[in-house]
């Protein structure tokens, strides 16, 4: 079966990080099928992602990183290489509201999204049939004030168990703890129901309603220890009148939150997504 | 020559108001062009343009006020009427930027604002050939911190000379005192280069850039003694990249900014924005 | 239980339509919620929407008719009357493709969109599952070259003993008969892929691939005799690039056309579209 | 004075090509301060464009192709150099429009776009004030049926005499000959007035009104021989309602000719459009 190889590369610039990174990939034989670069030019990091065929590449899978190891300490590089055959592992995390959920299910299940989905999460119990029409299991954990640290540990060893490598809120809602954050640093994807930095926080839809303003949207950020402030992967928003209630923005933003959702999710899932200090790099 | 009557009324919510109104102008004749109305049911306030023909219509100009006087007390109406042919008086103020400023003249040459400019006013003189050259005055008024109250009172002077009934800020770099701001109450028309309420304040487009979004904006709103919190009359916004600089955003925001303030300006000389509460109401 | 009385109006534009009519409605005590209107010139027609609070509006629903005929009468009104208690009954017809049902189901099931779904019918089997998942019964009537006519009167048939006055095309790959189309006259709803003119017919995102378009779109409109010329009800748009091969314009497109023939239900089902000759007027 | 070296290439697809380029950049010690390519599938050509930094570049820019050429001509490359201080000469063809025309010279003046602008042609001579306000010259070659041939003489040896090597036709309403074309290939850019294909030809704003389409668009295009059917660089739309008219239309439709014109010219300055058969490929 065929599939590929990505890599992705960061590490300060410096002349001949190209050259020196596909010279590698050709000296193997390796066949590029893309290639993309950036250089941030205020931290001086070159950030870069390459897609290569697998077939035909002379550097079996478990053989690469020995190989690269050598060029990559020599430039200072951080990287990471996954295979188009080996679909992340994600876990999505949701409370009770469902429409992103359903939005990913079925996209997963469309095809759109290159994952396996070993199990989906919730503090609430409302959305276990729908997760199990999809025959994806469905752990419900519920959570109160005095409970949160040690729900938390569950999640944590549930993602655990399931070898989870990507974690997906899906309007969960609840705040996650810095030891949680910190077991899947850049990592946990989450829609924020505002475009970023309006409307941090709780309630942002009443709140812009409030405001009277004339746009409203959504933003999808790696989550951090710092709430509503990790690095944002995407935005995109909608126009709404004098008319729109806050139920309409709502229904309008859900609209926004899925769209955005899903695209972070797929490019994430395509390792796209580069994050650079407090800021991300998408390779679209 | 052809003309029509705009009205506009803001009163308490009630039965029969649209009967009340057009039956007044059904009355006295008047062909109806356009009708909107809007009721906030949270503050209970009821909000109606109409554009009435005024060919045929059985009321002159001078006398539409007395006929219509005794409806508006019966139902404690706020109302405003205007007449096509006799266009608003738009002063511009500016500074140094001139994309907005080009813009709005470019559009009203070409016939897209109806409106009169009689002077264009500038605490900087870069900008007196681009306006003279529409054969509009320019005024160079100078401010310093000590001389702000001053020049402030030299601006509304003029403005007041000039007739003026609506003033649109086109990136005029100071901030009004209370006292100006009264002077023209929800007629003074600015745009503030960032999707309110995110990025309050100076330098929107390095902070923006610092936060790493994926989207910028402008927003038009009326000036009010709150800074950056008038009614909000447009937004639009432009996706970026990690690849735009801080120049870059600069630049993109410079479109956004132009077609969001044209379009608000364009609004407003047609009485389509009706102010409710610190929120408004527009009759696209 | 409360509910709004919903009229739509159109006829000849003539001086005193509004005033007729919301004389009319005030007369026997309607409090009038909201109030559009459009006169076009070209044509000379007048639309309107009214939207009635039915709680203290003194004409009963079986009394409306008769209270409103003479007024109708005299000024050449077609005119429709709705209850807001009485949601429409809607049919989907859908082939193999499942995202733009699964949208509207889940929308359905959300409270987004107020109608009753009797039936889902289909020419392939495939998506009885999801249909009958959320309590919607399903019919699975095969067609082909041959049985086309048998097929339609059967779907008719099903129609009709549905008491069905709406139908929607949720990517249902077979063309309707004149006699169809005849039978719902205004009241079927498709969804194209592409931004009609561009791509007429079959395989439009495989052709705007050949272009080498920048932009992709749907539109929804209602079914004519003449394909893919019906009055459009909405369209929107979605931006490529060179690196989207027909696989991803797909996939962008379900996005679209999703969005796009949702917010079309939703604005039929709430009586917002008037057709006004081969165009429709939304009042948003 | 600082300056960058831009080199596009385009060859048959192989392993190695990115090695092998910029390795021939590193052994020059050159910086890459940009890097992207394409491979298309369909017809197995491969695309590449690099930004490399001028200063510590070890070929001048008269050893450039020398030094490259025998590594082109064993990859059968096709390959262009530009240096970013010796901007492209653009001429601006305009008739009487002049929406498009002012946009660019106000960002050309603005510092958005990086090019000399040696002359402005039209036939006819509305627009010479304009544009010699920019200090400009404007030439007037007045056009008939009769004169079409000579006049396109004229107009191509003055661009010839002022050394252009890139036309923009802002709205110039003549239809140029293929001998015309064949001068230029693919350096002769058109803002045509609808989202291609929908509306190719005359007066798409008054059939997009007909149509009664709820958006309108603009594509910016290189000209081949074969009208509205060339390449396209851009296009964007803008959504309009049934209130609009067709002067609406007009008016919304200069808002987005002018972006997508104005975004295309400044891509293809920056070298970033290559034309990959009919498509384009475009490094934003």
């Amino acid at each position: 079966m065929g599939y590929n190889v990505r890599l992705s590369v960061t590490c300060p610039d410096a002349k001949g990080l190209i050259a020196a990174v596909s010279s590698f990939i050709s000296m193997h034989d390796g066949n590029i099928l893309s290639a993309d670069q950036y250089v941030n030019r205020e931290s001086g990091r070159f950030l870069m992602r390459l897609e290569i065929e697998g077939e035909g590449f002379g550097l079996e899978r478990e053989e690469f990183g020995a190989a690269f190891a050598p060029l990559a300490r020599r430039h200072g590089m951080e990287w990471r290489v996954s295979f188009t055959d080996t679909p992340k592992k994600m876990a999505i995390l949701v409370s009770r509201y469902d429409h992103c959920l359903i939005d990913l299910l079925w996209r997963w299940d469309a095809g759109e999204l290159d994952a396996e989905i070993p199990l989906v999460v919730s503090n609430h119990p409302d959305l276990a049939g729908r997760v199990e029409a999809y025959g994806i299991p469905f752990f419900h954990l519920p959570v109160s004030r005095e409970s949160r640290a040690e729900q938390e540990a569950q999640v944590l060893d549930l993602l655990s168990d399931h070898g989870v490598d990507f974690v997906v809120l899906a309007r969960y809602m609840q705040i996650l703890s810095p030891k949680f954050v910190s077991a899947y640093p850049d990592r946990i994807l989450n829609i924020h129901h505002s475009f970023l930095p309006a409307f941090v926080g709780a309630d942002p839809y009443r709140r812009a309603h409030d405001r009277g303003v004339k746009t409203i949207g959504a933003t999808a950020h790696y989550v951090t220890e710092d709430l509503d402030a990790g690095p944002i992967v995407h935005q995109d928003v909608a126009h709404v009148t004098h008319r729109d209630t806050v139920d309409d923005l709502v229904r309008l933003g859900r609209e926004v939150e899925r769209r955005v959702l899903a695209r972070s999710v797929r490019w994430h899932l395509e390792d796209r997504v580069l994050v650079d200090g407090h800021r991300t790099v998408v390779f679209e």
